[in-house]
């Protein structure tokens, strides 16, 4: 795990980019950042040069806002970096390819303290040396903007093989999954319930079933709020601000020949959808699989309670790989089956559970309904 | 030339990104982006995948943010995509190497016409083909955000050779620049004192001459004003909002074997220091081609005036390829001669002009000198 800048000193807190300027700003982030064992030259010049062993080379690219992807009040600079270096390499590994360099942009407001793009860097190479070593920052760019800004672009190498896409998927073939499902769906939900200064409300004509009363987005995120939830809820809350992705699950099911895979960003009923639609069949997901995936989440946290179901199959941003394997094939170490692929008959539903069809609860979604005037 | 989408019309105003949602404003920008032929896997899935012929790749990124970076009343929305792309593509050629592949994410606040991110994508598609055919926009993400910004990263193949870095120019080597120089500086500085609707003051007592006295950062963008200045001044006002880069001049430069090279962004005297920091010598710009820059600056615009050395020499985003040769070796085609590189004496500056060191005159800039309060 490599160390480099973890022992340097946040600035002080009076210390803002437009005090410093941009170029001592960017003298103070620089040696934060990771370093890429495939840079062939490094940031400082016009563009970075990268090596691309095989040839080939997988890129993608996410923005997180402040607002509709994140609250300064919940979320630590620190947690910001790691974040965004997470989900974009968690799409990088669900083409089956290892994660070889980031390219980094922030755009931030004038009086954002310096220390605050330090924990970014910080976050960035910490996420980076704790599940890709080697995977480093190769360049970048630094504006200033009235709303925090970072746009993460991910490079990786398929060592040769096949990329992994999703619309390989063939009926009889297993599904498997690695990684945690409805932790972070999970995590949003508590702090929008509990971690925001004004308590939410329903109107009693709209009621639904006690467990399924999600709040409405109302109230401000509250820092000493989400901080306490963080301390009670550890697992589901930096499941939410600081994700972890089963990153090397991504290789080896390249390795061993995944027909499709992606990474689960918008909830497993949503993802698995967007396969089923994309390699024209179906999946089922099998009633007992799920039940143990519900069971196992509210042993983690009885806070989930009956939501439990609702969060293993609807929660996003938990970044797990997702994938079919041809039915005779052993599962890579770090899957486990929940469900195969089937026919799709004309009318049938691209996703089942338990051979039902999957109607989510009525609720909210802290991002979709996100309208610019809060948080 | 690619007409690829060409043809689409642009969706009606009353359309915005909250009343067609995510997932049907993409299809509709979807079909306008250019395809990129080094594209082994396209946009759709997790990530794309791209070819690197010589197993290496050329990579850089730019954010261009509503504010410090662009206003909407002056720039068109195809004028975002256009100069997004170029910007960019400058970057890579700037290596010498041969643009590839870009990708994009947008972020908009919710009231954004679905036709302003088509224009942008007309912009981006428009400027690839003109530019760099075969280019095209292999992966993307669209966000929402209160502050209109654009994130381009964009990708070259080197064909086998060696990058052309910033830190290769030797003493006696020839200075040698392609495309063009001051005119997007002009054009920002006539847009400002012309185009806003407040007239620019400046108190007597700071009073320069006549020639020096740049208007204040003060005043509202406005758009008819800056149509207005548009018509007048093309040359200068498109240089600025849509400018153009000799993006085959980076190639032929590395083809040639340029010791040094990078594209003016932040203007000739500034970068040129870049060059002769990076290199351990300085730059001595001969008086007779800036004089030339000037006059022919001049020529293409009289409104430049006096302060046409001033924008040859400190104006920025002109994306000109300035590069350094070995002294018996033939410019490329495109390159002029316009210095030397000599040797960097205890105390001497960085750059020189007709052997003098260069002190900009006092004035404004309106990016450093942004405050997010205004436009």
């Amino acid at each position: 795990m490599s160390t480099h800048g973890a022992d340097l000193q946040l600035s002080p807190p009076t210390d803002t980019l437009s005090s410093v300027g941009e170029v001592e700003a960017l003298k103070r982030i620089f040696p934060r950042l990771p370093a890429s064992s495939g840079a062939l030259l490094g940031p400082g010049d016009d563009a970075a040069v990268v090596a691309a062993p095989d040839a080939r080379f997988v890129v993608t690219t996410d923005m997180m806002i402040h607002g509709p992807d994140f609250r300064l009040a919940w979320s630590t600079p620190h947690d910001l970096g790691w974040k965004a270096a997470i989900t974009n390499l968690a799409d990088v590994a669900a083409m089956g390819a290892v994660p070889s360099a980031l390219v980094v942009a922030i755009a931030a407001p004038l009086d954002t303290p310096v220390a605050t793009l330090e924990g970014i860097a910080d976050g960035l190479r910490d996420a980076c040396a704790a599940h890709a070593p080697g995977t480093g920052v190769v360049g970048g760019d630094l504006s200033v903007s009235n709303t925090l800004t970072l746009a993460v672009t991910a490079f990786g190498s398929l060592e040769g093989r096949k990329p992994v896409v999703r619309s390989g998927a063939a009926v009889g073939d297993t599904v498997a999954v690695a990684g945690e499902l409805g932790r972070a769906g999970a995590g949003i939900w508590l702090l929008f319930a509990e971690g925001t200064s004004v308590l939410p409300t329903r109107p009693d004509k709209t009621a639904a079933p006690a467990s399924e009363q999600l709040p409405e987005p109302e109230g401000q995120p509250d820092a000493e709020l989400g901080r306490k939830l963080r301390e009670q809820h550890p697992e589901l809350v930096e499941a939410q601000l600081a994700p972890t992705s089963p990153l090397d699950a991504g290789r080896r099911a390249g390795t061993a020949g995944a027909t499709a895979m992606l990474d689960v960003s918008d909830g497993l009923i949503l993802d698995a959808g967007r396969i089923a639609l994309a390699s024209g069949v179906s999946i089922e997901f099998l009633h007992d699989a799920i039940e143990a995936e519900a069971e196992s989440l509210r042993a983690l946290d009885p806070v989930v309670g009956a939501q439990a179901r609702d969060f293993v199959l609807c929660g996003g941003e938990d970044h797990a790989m997702l994938a079919t394997f041809s039915s005779g094939a052993a599962l890579p170490e770090g899957f486990r089956m929940i469900g195969v692929v089937t026919e799709r008959a004309p009318g049938h539903p691209l996703v089942t559970v338990g051979g039902e069809a999957y109607v989510r609860p009525g609720g909210w979604d802290p991002f979709s309904d996100w309208n610019g005037a809060t948080g």
